[in-house]
């Protein structure tokens, strides 16, 4: 069963548990922005299902409602910017910001983020640098869930990538995108349906294939986008590792098995090797390259291209952004279905700061 | 059969080469340097063995030996050169020596590249940065050999991405993967050897998953890193298109299905939409983030780390970059195996300049 809440009625809840939380208006109203952002375009799994996770971490003093986000170090392309345990939500469009005004002022803007937290979904911000006539990139580090290929041991997060690049008459191109075979929020939906996951997504605590999707409780791993050796998992290890390093070892966040868990009940490493977790942003204005115009025409017609590319019998080619484009019209219009946890979920938040939903 | 040669003689051979066909002495030198640095790092397949296909490319008109290679469009932290139909292996270094200088200035330096040609293995070029205290990275679009997730039509090649990233006492981390399931080189030992594909590696003409290393030449398709749809393939789709993007649709080179083909026997489109293949080449300044030294201890300490997960057993986690660097270690002492079909071809070249070889 399922509950349909309308985006406005779901945006000024979270806005207000924001801020009973202790954030200004105008950081719970980015916080539920970007939150939300994750339900309208399809990504449940990063939404509104996690407020309760929000909450609970800054129940625990790992989250900072009044941060002093601030650059610790900057040059003309770049800079590095202290979160202050803030809600990454918050943290990352400020970073976001800075690498925006830097691209506008020499070409390109790279932003490496250190004492942060969760910060939704990459491709939010990524897309904050769209209406600039700039590409976006967006990536973090996360909770260790994934082994690197041949090992056991969960060593990297889910480290997701995205890139979004503008277009002219066509919609943009924006891939976002876990560097796992599968995102973690596809296992837990088996879970809840009792189904099992096909291979190569997970593996055991001795490192075997398995489908069992609850197979992380009992020391498993998530894999690296390939699956095995066979497939490239090297290859996804490889990305893996390239989001850690450049959101945490080049910020001084937390990196690798380092990284801090989403979850509030699992506690902290007791060696940290920095600071909160890493984000990486950049954007590049397009005409540091070429005139815009005559760049966002060719994006065109690439798009076009690409999406009549002979489809397999009875399929239909995609260009990346586009089943998230589709979800969010059709929910800012019909509404976002809430499982049936997640309401419970977000009663119990309501009751904590006597608010309804 | 194999024939062992020495590094030393393949490079004297392949400059002399190179100079026959009109390169100065100083780009045949660089020239062959990219080349076989491939086949130093056992990418057998990028090296020696495609001598070949650069003379006969030059002869058909398409390598121009004696490039004005040139900056088109600046900012101070980006550039598009134009690489004047010139060899990618020396177009493209002297492009991350441009990236290079402009970190040196502002923090980080971004080249995109058209009019230029195959360049080689793009994690050379990457390395570059290293001995800067800089990160690198480089890509390249190439000849259409992949079809995207849902397509039977070739659209995209195999589009490496590279990059190399400085440690203190630990070798550097250098990443350089095809966003496909398996680059076509390996595909072709598989022809050579009359063995089966895995699944997951190629798909027939109808976008059915094959096993046949021959599907390509009946219409097949190499698939994007993933494999399928339920393992990813989209992710893959999305790594190749934002090569195909950064490389191709930012310089002003062909992009997707129009990027001209490697081998001179297949025509160009004939509806060009741009100017030759195009590259793109990064590079950052490690203390535009944070001091050098403090992040290269972090990164012995990430590697360090890494290299000892818990391994599968009987396994051993690698770092990337570690299979490459023992395979040069090896080669530069033993000399380089070449196969016999490589040694025929470069006898036939050495004929054409009445060389030795």
């Amino acid at each position: 069963m399922s509950h349909i809440v309308s985006y406005q009625h779901l945006r000024d809840f979270t806005r207000e548990v924001f801020v009973r939380m202790g954030c200004s208006p105008a950081d719970a109203d980015t916080a539920s922005e970007v939150l939300l952002s994750a339900d309208l375009r399809g990504i449940d799994s990063h939404g509104v299902a996690r407020l309760t996770g929000y909450v609970r971490l800054w129940e625990a003093g790992r989250i900072n409602t009044k941060p002093n986000i601030r650059i610790v170090h900057e040059t003309p392309s770049t800079a590095v910017v202290d979160g202050d345990s803030g809600l990454g939500l918050v943290v990352a469009p400020f970073a976001m910001a800075i690498a925006i005004q830097k691209a506008t002022a020499v070409g390109t803007g790279w932003v490496s983020v250190k004492n942060s937290n969760h910060f939704g979904i990459a491709g939010q911000h990524a897309m904050m640098a769209l209406e600039k006539d700039m590409i976006g990139m967006a990536m973090t580090n996360a909770s260790p869930l994934v082994a690197p290929t041949f090992a056991t041991e969960r060593m990297l997060g889910t480290n997701p990538i995205a890139v979004a690049i503008p277009a002219n008459e066509q919609p943009p191109f924006v891939a976002d995108f876990a560097t796992t075979t599968a995102a973690n929020g596809k296992l837990e939906i088996l879970q809840r349906k009792h189904e099992e996951a096909p291979t190569g997504w997970i593996q055991d605590k001795d490192g075997q294939s398995s489908t069992n999707p609850h197979e992380l409780k009992d020391g498993g791993a998530l894999l690296p986008l390939g699956g095995d050796r066979d497939h490239g998992s090297h290859k996804g290890y490889c990305l893996g590792s390239i989001v850690d390093i450049f959101s945490a070892v080049l910020s001084g966040a937390n990196y690798g098995p380092w990284a801090p868990p989403f979850v509030s009940f699992l506690p902290l490493a007791p060696d940290p090797v920095g600071q909160g977790l890493g984000h990486f942003l950049g954007a590049m204005r397009i005409d540091a390259f070429r005139p815009a115009d005559e760049f966002k025409s060719h994006m065109d017609n690439w798009i076009t291209r690409f999406r009549n590319a002979t489809p397999v019998a009875g399929e239909k080619v995609l260009i990346p952004g586009d089943p998230e484009r589709e979800m969010e019209t059709e929910r800012r219009e019909a509404g976002i279905p809430l499982l049936e946890a997640v309401v419970k979920d977000l009663q119990e938040v309501a009751g904590k700061f006597k608010l309804n939903f």
